[in-house]
């Protein structure tokens, strides 16, 4: 007699299980509280405290709605950057833009080059738009991206995605081989350059790309070096034409209007961050150090995380993976062979490394085992 | 020789310039700010006090991501509500969760049902995702469920929306009413029943539906009687298998984890919310009070906003309104006849009130002239 919705083909057609297990979950099923929390790429520095402090004092004024142009925060930006506020839509994190962007370009059966184990969300979003996903394997732990573009080019691919520094590796290219690599880039196919963790990266790992090189489009976030992941803050900045689309599309009141007020606030303390970034290489060397007592080996990073090489494969790297689990620290791996010989931990305060230092001997004994 | 990204058809068709223009931009455009607030139906009367400082705590955690289950504030709405959790999806707003609704229903060329000028967040997703939008007159100022429901059976449409209180109007159909009109509804259409308002509606306003009844569902939000706008939650009940497809699509990382904490604490603290109801209640008089010694009419709302019937044309409740804004008072009106012969005021404090009445009488006098 009733009936359910009419969902479309493509959503009728999408899996019902989703990659996006948080530690609150395996913390329900678990029954216990994590002791560390180093499996998300979180930045356990935190945000500025001027940045805190904003949000809470935000939080008197939240009966409004934020400001669906971001006019504040996106200005703000575009002096931080020396673009145009035409050049940078503000967004739900880097998550929502790419949703977004995925939305504006990607229909079924369009091709969209990636990495094999590069980021989920992506693929999720890619897919979820019918996309067609042809992934090429890292090389060296690396994105190879040359041959991304060259698989766009042969493919006719309309979005190339490459994180840079990567995520789960840690790796990175330089600005140089990016640019050079872009020489490269068939008309049509946009190159989705994410930066998530640029902040944390050699200065001269950053392209110079003109704003209005309609060929790439940059994400950048405040959940990573700016530590304030919780608030949903990301950006993309790229050609005018680019970025205006989204305001076609975009859920144009879906900004926390207390996180506006502090990412602005962030941005502008860029002592804070200095400080972040000390913070996070110091954490590195503590990591790398950790995992050599071991015998282990910490594959350089340029970001807020390690990946380390647990000597073996998959299997041995899931099975000390869980046991660090089982005693209380939170760490996660990468998806996709060959970097699932890896586990990945990110940078925690000295008190986060310490407890990771104090499981992982048990837990490559329980592998071993 | 390099060329701009390839949009979709559909993305290249939609229109550029958008329907959403927030006061800020108004402030801006006009060189000061507001001295009341009163046009975006925004909740002035504020939160409970212990969401607020449930917000603040959590500032001090927003170095994490909140969690993509949305597991501690799903489960305590299902209990408010007395369903399952899988009966409940929290989304950046109901706004958020009307365009994954709209992505997952609707493709290029489906029929969807409304009423001409009613909510434009859903036209815009509607037809952002290439949908039809057929839209029928308010009857008495009045959505007309019996006729949405009606034109659906008739163009086969994939949903109808249908808002109880209604915005802009402030009207409302009694629960019984709604379950009358049900009767009626077409295999394969689902209603869309946004209940932003329903706190400070009558209660018999709120219809009886199973939660599994699977022709329904339901929007609720913290933006407007629980006085979070700025936080962007809202959540959407109704059939599982509705519910549960939310989660091929939504951004899973979407959600502010000072948000989540809040509203979990706001929706506990039901005295501060009956309060807020009756805050609004005592507003709702006043707006009508105000109105009628200048001669106007409010009409009757159901809502914490009250259209007032300018008495005469559009163009003058058009003339009306602008003086208003002119002189420092952020209101706004429906788009569309007749409701378009009124002004539309949210429920302010007695501070706010007094001084649109201050500027009433002008606004009335400029626009006659």
């Amino acid at each position: 007699m009733t009936q359910g919705p009419r969902f479309t083909t493509l959503a009728a057609s999408l899996p019902a299980t989703v990659p996006f297990v948080g530690p609150e979950t395996q913390e329900r099923l678990q029954g216990y509280d994590f002791k560390a929390r180093l499996g998300a790429n979180e930045n356990v520095f935190g945000p500025s405290p001027k940045a805190i402090e904003a949000m809470q004092k935000a939080a008197g004024d939240i009966w409004m709605y934020g400001d669906p142009e971001n006019h504040d925060l996106r200005h703000t930006l575009a002096a931080h950057h020396k673009v145009g506020a035409e050049n940078i839509v503000v967004g739900e994190g880097i998550d929502g833009l790419l949703g977004y962007l995925a939305r504006l370009i990607v229909g079924p059966g369009d091709k969209v080059v990636t990495s094999d184990g590069a980021y989920p969300t992506f693929n999720f979003h890619v897919a979820g738009f019918g996309g067609e996903l042809v992934k090429l394997p890292y090389e060296n732990d690396r994105e190879d991206l040359a041959a991304l573009i060259a698989k766009a080019a042969e493919i006719n691919a309309k979005l190339v995605y490459f994180a840079n520094p990567d995520n789960p590796m840690a790796s990175w290219l330089t600005g140089a081989d990016i640019e050079a690599a872009l020489v490269d880039m068939p008309a049509g196919t946009l190159l989705v350059l994410d930066e998530a963790y640029i902040e944390f990266a050699p200065e001269n790992a950053i392209p110079r790309i003109a704003i209005d090189d309609p060929r790439v489009i940059r994400m950048r976030t405040f959940s990573k070096a700016y530590g304030m992941a919780g608030a949903r803050v990301g950006y993309a900045m790229g050609a005018a034409d680019t970025i205006t689309a989204f305001n076609k599309i975009r859920n144009h009141f879906g900004m926390n209007r207390a996180a506006q007020a502090a990412a602005l606030v962030a941005l502008e303390d860029q002592d804070w961050l200095a400080q972040t970034i000390a913070n996070v290489a110091q954490a590195r060397a503590t990591i790398s150090r950790i995992a050599s007592d071991s015998g282990l080996t910490a594959l350089p990073s340029a970001t807020n995380f390690v990946a380390i090489d647990c000597g073996a494969d998959a299997a041995f790297a899931k099975a000390v993976l869980d046991n660090i689990v089982a005693q209380g620290v939170f760490v996660r791996m990468p998806f996709a062979a060959p970097g699932n010989r890896c586990i990945r931990l990110s940078c925690g305060r000295p008190q986060d490394l310490a407890l990771f230092e104090e499981v992982l001997p048990a837990a490559l004994a329980a592998a071993r085992a």
